[in-house]
């Protein structure tokens, strides 16, 4: 399996799509933003630049594809006029892998530019947008032409599922069942992709350019720690029935992982640290609920049914994954599983996902 | 109807598609390749510069896509290996209306770019791409960023359906029983553009940039001579057929006009030097036959229907501006009847469009 063919969040708008599934990514959007703002505006006092490049890596396709850039955007525009300047240009990069439904990104482009100019009264802009098929794990884009750098809930995917020396056997990514030369070789996969990542945004974004990353993550020092691991594990199982029931051959499980890490943040300040390129400025590690809707009270007894609506979230997220190995024929039999696993394990015990948030400033 | 919502060539890899049937615009960005390779090494032997940006404006989607750009790219660095120079980082910017089919074109970059990096040996590159929707009526870069812009078969397409003050009865474009102010409306919603294009150009080019534009256009300086309009007059007369059956209402076809314009080469010098910010350095009118098949002449008889073949072509143009407007049904009424019309007029008369083909240099 190519990685850089295969993965993407599901497309379109339809109730299945990424757009339509995917609050917890928004509401870690709008979690990180004081992050966010505080480096954007940094960058813009001391740097004033008369044209800012912005680039959103992992855009994926949806509302979150335009939540995290309005509010950079926006943040600008606020400091610049406090500080009596002229709008700047804004060249906006939409970068995801060539897979990704861009055509439902473009198609909402001239709303949103009709939108942001309404917002922002007179004298904002010009704002250009521009998408940028390809894997962040290589250059995309020319030497130090890069202002900014956002990324939300991306740089857990690995440009390839690691090469292992053993089966995992009975599981999908790493758990605590796994034979320690797998728990190894994802950990330098992770290693030798983000440091890829470092040192290739190093060269595309200018002196002085700033970097906020957010990484579904964990907290403990363990690799295969529930906090990372936990949500494909429950999947692991839903498959493994499938086995047992006969519908998937074991061979076929046997040979399926995900390409996806969770670090945990002391592991990134050592990643950023080796590389060279980058300080850190701000890191920090957050929880929010597997069901994003639990925290709003009002519509609790809506939601009530968790496992429904995080099983839908991991399905717009894993269904291309898993049709590209298993075929379309497991889906509808695998989802209302891991479903039904998930609201039992939901009801039960507190399920979280780990946000790293890591903010970088460009070393001189 | 808002053309920029509309107008887009048939998308995918499918028998209706552009990609499947854009020959006429293939053989077209062949001819006038002298053109374009003179254009691109008079700008990098005057500038070498170090990151070099070339712009496609309504590249479409399919294999003339990269035909374009490819020859651009390989030109430049035939150049730089001559005068013994580092090669360029070259940014790519591919330009349609936010509807085009950018999946399509993005899904094909990476291969794209392994090809041309076998094609170029060492030292070339690296080459970046990205897909820019928008109208090129309008802004679409920053200030001073692009060297080279790069534009055919695309400029006949007008912003807008011009505002008729009469009805344009029976016709869907100019044509000589046209009434005069529907002409008029034409020529001046033409100026109008293509002024607003070169205009938003010349902010967009750096200082000594080039631009090479190829327009679907005419050689009489008559606006509704049969080089431009005849084949629009054929597909009315097609849709008229479709009126006197009952299959379109009368109305229906009253309120439908085509959004475009086919340009004399005296009209394009004129408009380029009242804007002012470019000077004309070639300027010439080719013809190319319909079915471009046509000149193969070891595979005429296959292709010896030629009606068949440019009814396709057509199709794949024109499909989405019909469907807006009549719905989905006419379609396969409609283009049955063109064939006919077409094989019948092929094959009696000389039967051609004529290629308007520019090359400018932006003024100092």
């Amino acid at each position: 399996m190519e990685v850089i063919e295969v993965l993407h969040m599901n497309g379109g708008n339809g109730d299945k799509s990424y757009a339509n599934n995917s609050l917890v990514p928004q509401k870690v959007i709008l979690m990180t933003r004081p992050i966010t703002e505080a480096a954007i505006s940094d960058l813009y006092c001391s740097l004033i630049p008369k044209s800012i490049c912005i680039a959103d890596l992992g855009c994926s396709s949806g509302p979150n594809t335009f939540l995290a850039v309005s509010g950079l955007i926006k943040t600008v525009d606020k400091k610049r006029k406090i500080l009596g300047h002229k709008s700047p240009e804004y060249q906006i990069y939409l970068n995801d892998l060539p897979s990704n439904d861009f055509n439902t990104i473009f198609k909402s482009v001239p709303r949103f530019q009709e939108k942001l100019k309404m917002q922002m009264e007179s004298g904002f802009g010009p704002c250009f947008f521009a998408g940028v098929p390809g894997s962040f794990y290589q250059r995309l884009f020319p030497t130090k032409t890069v202002h900014f750098v956002h990324s939300s809930y991306s740089l857990q995917w690995l440009s390839q599922v690691p090469e292992l020396k053993e089966i995992n056997k009975g599981n999908i990514y790493m758990a605590s069942s796994s034979p320690s030369s797998v728990i190894r070789a994802y950990v330098k996969q992770f290693e030798k992709d983000f440091s890829t990542f470092l040192s290739c945004r190093a060269e595309e974004l200018v002196t002085g350019g700033r970097m906020v990353l957010t990484i579904l993550g964990r907290k403990s020092e363990d690799p295969c720690s529930k906090d990372g691991c936990y949500i494909w594990e429950l999947l692991a199982l839903a498959l493994n029935g499938l086995v047992s029931e006969g519908l998937i051959e074991e061979k076929k499980l046997d040979s399926f992982n995900i390409p996806h890490y969770n670090p945990s943040p002391a592991e990134v300040r050592n990643l950023v640290e080796m590389e060279g390129s980058f300080m850190v400025d701000h890191l920090e590690a957050t929880e929010i609920h597997w069901n994003a809707y639990d925290s709003d009270s009002l519509e609790f007894d809506k939601f009530k049914d968790g496992g429904y609506y995080v099983a839908k979230c991991m399905r717009a997220v894993a269904e291309p994954l898993l049709v590209s190995h298993f075929g379309e024929g497991i889906i509808e039999e695998v989802f209302p599983r891991y479903r039904k696993i998930l609201s039992d394990r939901m009801s039960k015990e507190k399920t979280q996902f780990i946000s790293v948030i890591v903010s970088l400033a460009k070393r001189a």
